[in-house]
């Protein structure tokens, strides 16, 4: 059996984790954690019989133990930042990092310091901290398979060919609600249009980060660390079906690409069973008796700033990707606040990095720091 | 250096193997062969310097025996299906066989069972003797890679799985000229029509070959050799941009493509340097800043018969895709002669693997008798 614990488990990639794991027989889940939802944690943990779950609200962490003891369940319930840390821990052979946000970071690096596998679907702690984390994983031989589709296609496609054989990363996206707009159109969209991905089913964050391209940026960033390769090796196309999730161009210009219908189910489970290949009965094989076409075009850099904002941080590298990813993520909470309109992200975010001295080598505590104080500057320049 | 020998150095394969060893220097070109086109065998023999060259023309031979004479050139000049041999076993780590037809057979076993590896561009060996090509390489420790866009695809795209792990192969074909083609339109085609194909620049008997989709027919044979997978496995999907050039989908539905313009030199590139990748400056990249597509939809088995009659040879086995082959060459023939219509060929074929019946596990001079006797009936039957 192998031992795996997930961080975030209530969130739309941790419960499509557990679904792919309900499927599987050879795996025992050890340790679960959400942020406040414990009705859905509850009935996780009576399902999959963890041995510890975290709940970072302490005061429903509480009231999750209160719950479990009149069940006589003996899972055992742990709160806060050390909380997590022991969920990460549990996972013996993987840890499935499935939250949102920088909480993610310093209990993976512990689990990694442990000589935990990893499967990364929390974008930020690579964004923001990319250098510290695969620094770690080499230093300790852990093996990081991202979960989500775009890596995860290029971590498929890379088993063709060798590290120094690649020419560059072609990452596909689906352009958002908003490809065809015009700069007119974009002034005026509505937070209800954003949010209606056209081939994804996604949450609100990364809705907004999609129509904007920031998504698709931060995978640039993501793309860079965790597959060492310079932010001008790797291009992105859009491609509107999301059927080929990227691509692996090599130097003898051969490409290889990942296809398949856009599930996310897809890379979680690549991810849990990876090396090995296994069948998921919850991803359906693509059917060749339709009629189909799979369209590309460059995206538009000029309406869609953001893009070539997030190519800037990691060409400036150092703390540069990690303001971007914290002014993002306070311009995006003020747009959907309907404080901001749509084409403001892109300046909020700017601004902000204007601002921002960059360093080389954060440590730990220079990233928690620059990150506050980014966000700081960002509501304060967003909501005046 | 590694010694390279081709069979067939002359023809389309051949030479644009010798253009992609021109810009290489770690290969050394051991042996030439050609059937009769000597001035230009002469011109390869200056530049490229082998031991050795075959004429399988005798008269052919000798005159290019008194050229190189007259040249005080030490190449030495040999004839037959004996000389061909010679050639064969000069290439030391790669034999490029790059013939048409059956001629290639002996040849190329005796290569394998002296444990030279095989970039095999030779269709009819695969296909009228694959089971006996493939138990002599197993026996020998020898690699056979494909030198044709889809299979070389397919070798590439394998690469990122086990075999164990293989679902179904997935050939991609442009679908020939005729590919909208009504039932109509299709009784009338001319030859000039049918040798006009859309995206690559073939041989006579391969054009027509693409248009019948026989091609794709006799391709499905040969991956069903190469990759020891059973016909239901392997699909075929009319791809008419010809960028795909094939794809595999694993067991986890997840579907890898390899993709590139069209260019011969890239599989002849990726096949020598195998398990390598090398720059190739022949081949050019594709260009991702131009909007494009890339379609697909099912073939017409019916106004098409070709294709499965191919499945249905290899399907049976043993030496029905022999006969499949033989009398499709001479159908072709026959047709390129004006003696028969398009929509005869499939129908000549049919009958003569009719008459057929099959021996289940031939040798080698089983497989040459019953290549005549095919060819034989087909001729009677096509021309009366």
């Amino acid at each position: 059996m192998k031992k795996v614990a997930i961080l975030g488990s209530t969130g739309s990639i941790g419960t499509q984790s557990l679904e792919v794991i309900r499927n599987m027989d050879n795996i025992k889940i050890t340790g679960l954690s959400c942020n406040q939802n414990i009705d859905l944690l509850e009935k996780q943990i009576y399902e999959f019989h963890p041995e510890i779950v975290c709940v970072t609200n302490k005061n429903k962490a509480a009231e999750l133990q209160t719950r479990l003891r009149n069940n006589q369940n003996k899972t055992e319930v742990v709160t806060d930042t050390s909380g997590l840390i022991s969920i990460a821990r549990s996972g013996e052979q993987l840890l499935i990092t499935a939250v949102v946000g920088m909480i993610g970071l310093l209990p993976t690096l512990l689990a990694i310091d442990t000589g935990i596998d990893i499967a990364l679907a929390n974008k930020e702690t690579l964004v923001c901290a990319g250098k510290i984390m695969m620094d770690h994983a080499k230093d300790n031989g852990v093996r990081i398979i991202p979960v989500d589709s775009e890596h995860g296609a290029i971590f498929e496609c890379l088993r063709s060919g060798n590290k120094n054989e690649v020419k560059r990363l072609i990452l596909t996206a689906s352009g958002g609600p908003f490809r065809d707009y015009s700069a007119e159109q974009l002034q005026d969209v509505t937070v209800e249009q954003a949010l209606a991905h056209p081939n994804w089913n996604m949450g609100k964050k990364i809705s907004i980060d999609s129509a904007t391209l920031m998504n698709k940026g931060l995978e640039v960033i993501e793309a860079s660390f965790l597959f060492e390769i310079a932010a001008e090796k790797i291009n992105v196309t859009i491609h509107k079906e999301s059927i080929i999730h990227s691509m692996v161009e090599f130097i003898d210009n051969s490409i290889i690409t990942q296809m398949g219908l856009p599930d996310m189910k897809h890379p979680i489970s690549y991810a849990i069973n990876y090396p090995k290949r296994l069948p998921c009965s919850l991803v359906n094989s693509m059917d060749f008796s339709k009629t189909f076409s799979l369209n590309f075009s460059e995206p538009n850099y000029k309406l869609f700033p953001c893009l070539n904002l997030a190519y800037d941080a990691l060409k400036s590298s150092g703390t540069a990707p990690l303001v971007l990813n914290s002014a993002n993520e306070v311009a995006v909470e003020l747009f959907l606040k309907k404080q901001i309109k749509f084409t403001d992200i892109p300046k909020l975010i700017h601004k902000v990095l204007d601002q921002h001295i960059i360093i080389n080598s954060p440590s730990l505590d220079d990233i928690l720091e620059i990150d506050n104080w980014a966000r700081k500057i960002a509501y304060n320049k967003g909501v005046k």
